[in-house]
């Protein structure tokens, strides 16, 4: 089979993007380390880091095994010829899937190990260049935070390209297979996500509430204070859980819905090939495409963030996001009209070429991206109404602080979902009107078109985790500066990346929810198209649709939404049940070493690490463990129809309780900073500042926030994805 | 037509249940309304609450006109005969939809208005028989509150019953239609419920917070402390939430279930008629029959509410609740034997009688009540686990007492979800093998399985409605005893029954969940034959399944879950509004007239009463139109088949939202009581007790519980009642 040129560019851009992580690496690591101190402490965070890392990782490698063993023999045994979606069944798809399964979590672990190496080799490095110049902070940050968003995006590409080649994706015969060969690829990478992002958001939340109690409350010295032996956990944790939890995340959703949408490419490939258009195997191939020119315009954005010295920071970013999407709708462009031909007809709506309107499914999707980036700054930044309804309601203490900052949090779920929805709309719309002249298409144009909207959404993948992992670089850097005593100077630029970082971490969990939830509905498509392959091998009715009004799929729904709360509660209460290791430990440090406290004796800031790893990683294993075995349970008790209710309520639920989790917390935390800065005044407009009882509450509003963003929010985006990919993968199972 | 004998309890059940109220009122009146202190408070809190009533059902009374005209008019307009489900249509449906809404309105306001009004006049008497004897104080409270249960239940179920007869209910030939054009009286008793949980639940809490806030902390004045002119309110407050609200709430389940359980009725009616079967209107008339005999239950068990003085209250009260069950088991039996005859052959599973396994579906539904009382008393009283854990987390701070207590909020949904579906499930299957050897009646008897099982469970409403207000008139009786200086052994017998009433009120909200959701499938079921009566006279084809996979669908289905929380926040947020309103008067009366501090002036505590009521009257208005238009908008915009999915996910979000906010403010109420009680110790065993920070820590989670459980908690039952009997009445609308 002879494919179109175009796609050469899918190996070619994600090389070129590994290549060029490694050369923003090489060009991050020869900058300037900065002062003694600051190397010092650098130091320690980075053994902190490594010791985590590895540990964190030959859990979930040992995990993975395991799940992948048992994912083998299960599909051994259940996939046989008779239930099986391919020619391919019983022991030769049980080795193929917990093949491609270890595949996807080596890719994902190998993303998440580089970056985070990378992320606590910057930190310092921002650090040092933030004694001299604002942009050159900046720049170290941002490249810094670049070789995590282009290696995550890259391998992802290369990963899924690989093993599709591998199993039959170039054969003329085997293509139409291909695709649901490869589903365990996304599994392993949802299993990763799945653990990386629980473990580094108990450990980070963890080390942060347990530093607060033990340090602030108890002992009553400042935060960040280096006679609290917690102060070095709290920093590795911010990398912990915002570079490789939030990598981890995301290279599953590009992984898990690329592999979607070439599921559902297939069944537009078989019509292709039926109506003889040029090219049929072009719509499988079009998600890899279309990712690879997401990843060469995100290498020439790179370039644009500069600018002066005296302006902020937000905007260099804001511009680097901007080409980044210009360039993207340019290559969105390319991909649709050369790889969708359908030949000299056209089959589209108003005489329109079909090509056409899927481009605008993908700017659809590019759009709401770019509403998600502004519906965030609204509910999180302290320029806005919410955050400062909440700083106001922190006049009168921790109760209505609280309170209102839930009714901030449920308000969030409002504007997100009527974006999500028009988003689904309109591109299942633009879809229909793409194949409307065509009989025998009928259904599948609106449905691809939510995969192509998808995929023109995730084109921005790596700018906008660059710009996450930007988040905790600055961070770092500011804790490095304010522990080694480093100039004002440099402390002011930290602090204001620092604010920045804040800003580009909440947008990071927006972007990453609007994707988790406009894939749902493809991912439940390409369910529901497996399950319809088995059927139709096993001369079955097919399943022509998800009954909510039948009781077993009800049942399940309800079971899926549930899961969602049980999930966080797990979550929050894990993050409570680690910081208590924390505190005991750091409380015997302060009792048997009385040379702390006078600054005589050095904290043992590694043996807090380690306490805290190991106390993460034993919290993450019961959610992790009632994640992976709730879809698993109602599917084998009530079926395969049911357990498609469970996934997509359980997506809906667990999309809107993300959101109340995330942005509900990321406004508490800037309703602190709101107040910190100075911005709230009493009613003769003095202002009400630091150490005031309404800061005391703002910080309890912001305490209660971390598990909720930090934690429980972002396990939540996993979870929705891994209940996609759970069922996609063993749905043989549920058939009976 | 002539109706089995049988039938003849629902008048006469209906009016003795009138009868014994108004001898139970009668009762409660003629006792000693103790000292003269006690009357002067107790008058002042009952002319507040008078003046709530009167404007607030003033209020909702034009609003229920207002509706009625809307409706009557759209259903003339929209629901000519090309769409009606009946041979009714036009104007002659408009009026008697209209109608039906109004009698529904107004039995429900009229319930609502006396049980208030013997609440607020049972409180003294309780206090007052407190000063001699526990069990005296218990009856008295017990039997104030039984009025409203008996009210509540018994003109929900005359009304039906003559709105029933009304509409053609006892015509051989009109009987099939009549439950479909008494849907109006569901809608009706919603749209009151609606309004008056949300302005009573707002009136309650912004008294309750706006109170405490200028009072214990700005003035540092005791809780209930007679110098803070809104103490009244706070008092006021308490019948109008508990005792109005939730009258309201349940109210509306008892109707809007019942008429539901009739449309499914129709269906088995039509079946019986072809097969002959004798009385084939039995299985119409059946849900009036067995709540009936649930009123006949509870009026018996009222005797047995007594004990000894030196017994626990609880216990008493329990007695009373044993009693009901067993004896509507009973009378189950019965109904389900006579009424559910099948001739002589035996079309049930194994051998078995149909009305045996429909027998055991009513078991199903009595059982799974007496489930949520045990589950609500689990996750919100002292004894267990949870709330010790929010109390130990109280230890360290306002925030750990938050995290906790979320985290516990989220767990209860496990167990609900469970407990829920299980119950769906298993009632659904013995309702199918009922029908098991009778071709024609497939998928009629799991449906029909589940109403019987829904009709079970409300057979014990009158009495759990009872030991509801119980909650508020024994909380009441406390605050009167306090303001009076009472003598200590008053105070004693009080402040255990506010404990006792605390579980009570717990339960009922535990109650009106399940119900609620045992209740949604059947309501999903009615509004699906309802669309399918439409379709099959336009000849359309049917609705033969709400498919999630249907774009429309699954948005709608997003909207329906977005809206519990959007409706959540405004209902949480009004409670703050309506909270500065109380707060402004309050400082206003502290720097006007300086007399109040010394005790030399009385505080205007009538002004605050009225400008409470004002606040929340006007702070309901958002949400409730909210919760109105949403389901209108999107059955405009998406059609009948996507606001089923709105309909079916917004009730299962809604009901684990309600269990999230309800179960976690009980939790946080009764940690704060656990701390007080001084059960909560050190490591060396020291009692951490009242004026500790883990006190003033768990005050904290108090407050922000309060809104939760007390207005957006319930309010959100009554929602989801509320979309499915909008969509009931207006599902013409919605068909193109």
């Amino acid at each position: 089979m002879e494919l179109q040129p175009i796609t050469w560019v899918i190996p070619i851009a994600g090389l070129a993007a590994v290549a060029f992580a490694l050369y923003l690496a090489r060009d991050v690591l020869r900058r300037d380390t900065g002062t003694e101190a600051m190397q010092e402490i650098a130091g320690t965070i980075f053994e902190g880091a490594v010791a985590f890392i590895r540990r964190q990782y030959l859990t979930i490698a040992l995990l993975a095994i395991g799940g992948a063993l048992v994912i083998g023999v299960v599909i051994t045994v259940v996939e046989g010829q008779s239930v099986a979606d391919t020619p391919i069944f019983g022991f030769d798809l049980g080795w193929r899937t917990a093949a491609a399964f270890l595949v996807g979590a080596a890719c994902s672990m190998a993303s998440g190990i580089i970056g985070m190496y990378i992320s606590v080799k910057a930190n310092v490095r921002t650090a040092a260049a933030a004694q001299h110049s604002l942009v050159g902070a900046v720049q170290v940050a941002m490249r810094g935070g670049a070789v995590s968003g282009f290696l995550v995006v890259s391998l992802s590409l290369l990963g899924v390209y690989g093993i599709f080649a591998a199993f039959g994706g170039f054969g003329a015969d085997t293509l139409r297979y291909a695709p649901f060969l490869i589903v365990g690829f996304g599994f392993g990478a949802s299993f990763v996500a799945l653990f990386a992002q629980l473990g580094g958001g108990i450990y980070t939340k963890a080390a942060d509430v347990g530093s607060d109690l033990v340090g602030k409350i108890e002992a009553g010295i400042p935060e960040d204070d280096p006679r609290n032996a917690a102060v070095v956990a709290d920093l590795v944790g911010d990398n912990v859980g915002d570079c490789a939890g939030r990598g981890a995340d995301l290279f599953e959703s590009t992984a898990a819905e690329n592999i979607g949408a070439m599921i559902l490419g297939v069944a537009v490939y078989l019509l292709a090939l039926q109506a003889g258009w040029p090219h049929p195997e072009s719509w499988i191939f079009f998600p890899l495409v279309v990712r690879a020119f997401g990843l060469l315009a995100t290498i020439v954005a790179i370039f644009f963030v500069r600018g002066r010295e005296d302006e902020n920071p937000m905007n260099m970013l804001n511009r680097g996001y901007w080409v980044t999407t210009i360039l993207s709708i340019g290559g969105l462009a390319l991909t649709t009209s050369v790889l969708m031909n359908t030949g000299s007809d056209t089959p589209g709506a108003n005489g329109i070429a079909s090509w056409v309107w899927f481009f605008g499914c993908g700017v659809v999707g590019l759009l709401t991206s770019v509403a998600f980036v502004y519906i965030t700054q609204y509910y999180t930044s302290g320029s806005w109404r919410p955050v400062k309804e909440i700083a106001e309601a922190s006049k009168t203490g921790p109760a209505t602080n609280i309170i209102s900052g839930t009714a901030v949090g449920f308000e969030t779920t409002a504007v997100t979902a009527i974006t999500i929805g028009i988003a689904l709309l309109a591109s299942f719309w633009l879809g229909e009107q793409a194949f409307a002249n065509l009989p025998g298409f009928e259904g599948r144009g609106g449905i691809f078109g939510t995969a192509v909207a998808t995929m023109g959404m995730l084109m921005t993948t790596a700018y906008i985790l660059a710009m996450d992992t930007f988040g905790p670089i600055t961070d770092n850097a500011g804790g490095i500066a304010e522990f080694s005593h480093a100039s004002g100077g440099a402390r002011e630029i930290t602090d204001h990346l620092d604010a920045v970082g804040n800003t580009t971490k909440a947008l990071t969990k927006g972007y990453a929810i609007a994707s988790a939830s406009l894939a749902a509905f493809l991912l439940f498509s390409a369910y529901i198209d497996k399950v319809n392959l088995i059927q139709e091998r096993r001369g079955a009715p097919l399943l022509e649709s998800v009954d909510l009004a039948n009781v077993s799929v009800f049942v399940a729904a309800l079971m899926g939404a549930m899961l969602v709360y049980f999930f966080s509660s797990l979550a929050i209460r894990a993050v409570g049940t680690a910081a208590q290791a924390i505190i005991v430990e750091v409380r015997r440090q302060f009792r048997e070493m009385p040379g702390i406290m006078d600054y005589t004796q050095r904290p043992d800031y590694a043996r807090v690490v380690d306490i805290t790893t190991r106390a993460a990683l034993r919290q993450m294993i019961l959610p992790g463990a009632v994640a992976v075995a709730t879809p698993i349970v109602v599917g084998l008790l009530l079926g395969y129809e049911a357990v498609a209710g469970l996934l997509m309520v359980g997506t809906i639920a667990g999309v809107l309780l993300a959101t109340v989790l995330n942005n509900g917390g990321g406004a508490w935390d800037n309703a602190k900073k709101y107040i910190e800065s100075g911005h709230l005044t009493d009613d003769d407009g003095n202002v009400i500042g630091k150490k005031t009882p309404a800061h005391a509450a703002a910080v309890v509003g912001d305490t209660v926030g971390d598990p909720f963003k930090d934690t429980a929010g972002p396990s939540l985006h996993v979870l929705v994805k891994l209940l996609a990919t759970i069922t996609l993968v063993l749905a043989p199972l549920f058939i009976r």
